[in-house]
C-alpha cells in the first residue's frame, strides 16, 4: 500500500509531465504556474489511497485524482480574486502575477481540464463519477458564497460557520475519497462511509487550518501570519469567540474588527489576548479531535481489512501534527 | 420536423421550468436573471433540430441542448466582466447589477451546470459527448483569449481574425450541432459533415454579428449602437479595412482609435466613412455568402432525405435576413 508521501509524490511526477498546450500563453501559462507552486495534494492523494484500499491497485485513479487537484486549485485561483489576496503558496496570486482578466479566463480553463481528468475512468461508473463531481462542485461554490456573504455580517452562528465549511472544504475532501472508492469498486455501504470519514476529516481540516493561521509556526504556514485575523475573516476562532465572549471581550474585539487605520501586530495581538482568555486554542483542538475521531469511526466501518487501513490512519497523525 | 421557432420554443419553456437551487440567493439568482434575458437560443435549438434530423424525435436532445445554452451564457457572463460590459440584452450585465465577485462565482456555477445537463444522456454516447464538450470549451476559452491579446495589438491579420473566431464563436455552434447529431445516433462521416456544416455557419455568424454592430438596426440589435467601433473592437470589419486601406485611410482609422476623448457620433461617423469607402459593407456580405455556401454544402452531404434538411436551411435565411 502507497504511503500519503508516496501517493503525493506519484500526484507530483504525474502534474510535471501532463501535457498542457501552449497556446494562447497568456492562458497556460497561469495554469502551469499555478499547478507548479505546490501545495499539500492532500485530495489527490486521498484518491489514490481510497482506491487502492478497495482495488490493491492505483493506475486507473490518477488521472481523476489529476483532475480533482485541478478542480481544486482552479477553485483557489478564482478565490484568490474575490477575496483580493495577493499571496498563495508564498508566491504571487495569479491575478496580481498576470492581471484579473487572465485569471478569470484560466481559472475557467482550468475548471473544464478538471472534468476532462476527472471523466477519464471506466464507462460503467462514468455517470456515477460525473454525479458526484457536478454535486461536489456545486456545493464548493455555494461555500464560498456563504464565505463572501459573511463579510458583510456583523455575527455569524457557529452552526452557520461549519455549514460553510462542511461546503467550501468538507465537500471536495469528501467527494475525493468516495471518488477513490468508486475507482476501486467499493460497494454502496461503504461508499457512504468512506463519504462520511471523508466529510468529518474536512472539518478537522479546515479548523485546523484556521488555527494554524492564529497559532501556527508561521514562516512554513506559506501565508503571511495572522492573515485572517487582519481580513476580519470569519473563522471558528472568531465566530467561537463571540458565540462565548463576555460583553468586555465582545467589545475588544468589535474594536479592532471596525478600525480601519491599524498596526497590523497590535491588531493581531489584542485579537489573541482575548482567544487566549477564551481558551479558544483548546476549544479549537478539541473540535478537531471530536471531528477526527468521527472521521475514524466510519474508516473503521469499511469492510477492507484492518491492516489495509494503516496507510490511510496515518493521514490523521498528519493532518494533527502539520504546520502548514 | 420542428422549425428553428419552434425548436427556440422548446427551449426557453424548458428553461422557464428548470429547478435550480434557491440558496444562497446571491449566487442563484443572477442565474436565473441571465436566463430569463433571452437571447436567441440558436445553440439550443441548433442540438434539438439536428438530433431530429438524424433520429425523427429530440426528447433526448432538451437537456444537453439546454446545457450548451447554460455554458454560452456562463461565457458571456465572465466575457462581460473581462470586457467591461454594462450592457447585455439590453439588461445591466451581471457584474454591474450586483458586483464581479457574484458574477465570477455564479458563472462558475454555471459553467458546472452545463456539465450537469450536457451530461444527461445515454451512458454508450456518454465519452463521445464529454470528450466534444471539453474539447469545445477549452477552444472558446482560447477564442477569448487570443480576443483579449487582440486589444492590445496595433494590426490583426485576417486570418488571425478569423482562427479567433473559429475558436470563440464557430466552436460552440459547430459543437451544437454535432452534439444534436450524436443525440441522434448519426454515423462518422455524417457527423464530420454535420460539424463542418456548424463551423461554417459559425463563422457565417460572427461576420454578420460584426457587420450588425456597425450598420444593423441598432434600435433592435441590443446592444448600444457601434459598440464595437467605440471600444475599438477588432472586429472583421476593421480587421479588413485596415487591411486594404491607403496609407491616408489607415491615418484617419488610427486617429480615431487613438483618441482617449471622443464624441462618440463623430468617432463612429469617421470609421464608417473609411468603411464605406472601401466597400467592407459589400466585402463582409460576401464573406458571409461564402460561409453560408460553404456551409450549405455539407448539410447537403449527409445522409437523410433532403426533405427532412428542410427546416434546418431556413437557417440560412433567418441568420442572412436577422437583424439581432
Amino acid at each position: 500500500m502507497y504511503s500519503f508521501n508516496e501517493s503525493r509524490e506519484i500526484i507530483n511526477n504525474t502534474l510535471s509531465k501532463i501535457n498542457l498546450s501552449d497556446n494562447p500563453a497568456e492562458l497556460f501559462n497561469p495554469i502551469k504556474y499555478t499547478l507548479s507552486t505546490g501545495g499539500k495534494r492532500l485530495r489527490p492523494a486521498l484518491v489514490l489511497m481510497t482506491c487502492e484500499l478497495f482495488s490493491g491497485k492505483i493506475d486507473e485513479a490518477i488521472m481523476p485524482a489529476l483532475g480533482i487537484e485541478m478542480f481544486h486549485n482552479f477553485t483557489l485561483l478564482h478565490d484568490d480574486i474575490m477575496d483580493k489576496s495577493q499571496i498563495r503558496r508564498n508566491k504571487p496570486t495569479v491575478h496580481k502575477k498576470w492581471n484579473e482578466n487572465i485569471a478569470i479566463l484560466s481559472g475557467d480553463v482550468m475548471s473544464i481540464l478538471s472534468y476532462k481528468y476527472i471523466t477519464k475512468c471506466h464507462n460503467d461508473i462514468l455517470p456515477l463519477v460525473i454525479d458526484l463531481f457536478n454535486q461536489t462542485a456545486i456545493m464548493v461554490c455555494k461555500g464560498q458564497q456563504y464565505d463572501l456573504n459573511f463579510e458583510t455580517l456583523q455575527t455569524v452562528a457557529v452552526d452557520e460557520y461549519l455549514t460553510m465549511i462542511k461546503l467550501k472544504t468538507s465537500a471536495l475532501i469528501a467527494a475525493s475519497i468516495k471518488l477513490g472508492a468508486i475507482l476501486g469498486g467499493a460497494n454502496k455501504l461503504d461508499l457512504n462511509h468512506m463519504y462520511n470519514f471523508g466529510e468529518n476529516l474536512g472539518m478537522a481540516f479546515q479548523i485546523q487550518d484556521d488555527l494554524l493561521d492564529a497559532y501556527g509556526d508561521l514562516k512554513i504556514f506559506g501565508k503571511n501570519p495572522g492573515t485572517d485575523i487582519i481580513a476580519n475573516k470569519k473563522t471558528f476562532l472568531l465566530v467561537k469567540a463571540l458565540e462565548i465572549a463576555s460583553t468586555e471581550q465582545k467589545v475588544r474585539i468589535y474594536n479592532q474588527l471596525k478600525k480601519k487605520d491599524f498596526d497590523t501586530d497590535k491588531k493581531i495581538n489584542e485579537i489573541l489576548s482575548v482567544y487566549n482568555e477564551l481558551n479558544i486554542k483548546d476549544i479549537s483542538e478539541e473540535m478537531i479531535k471530536e471531528y477526527l475521531s468521527k472521521s475514524k469511526s466510519y474508516l473503521e466501518k469499511v469492510s477492507p481489512d484492518d491492516y489495509r487501513k494503516e496507510q490511510l490512519k496515518e493521514i490523521f497523525e498528519i493532518l494533527l501534527n502539520r504546520n502548514n
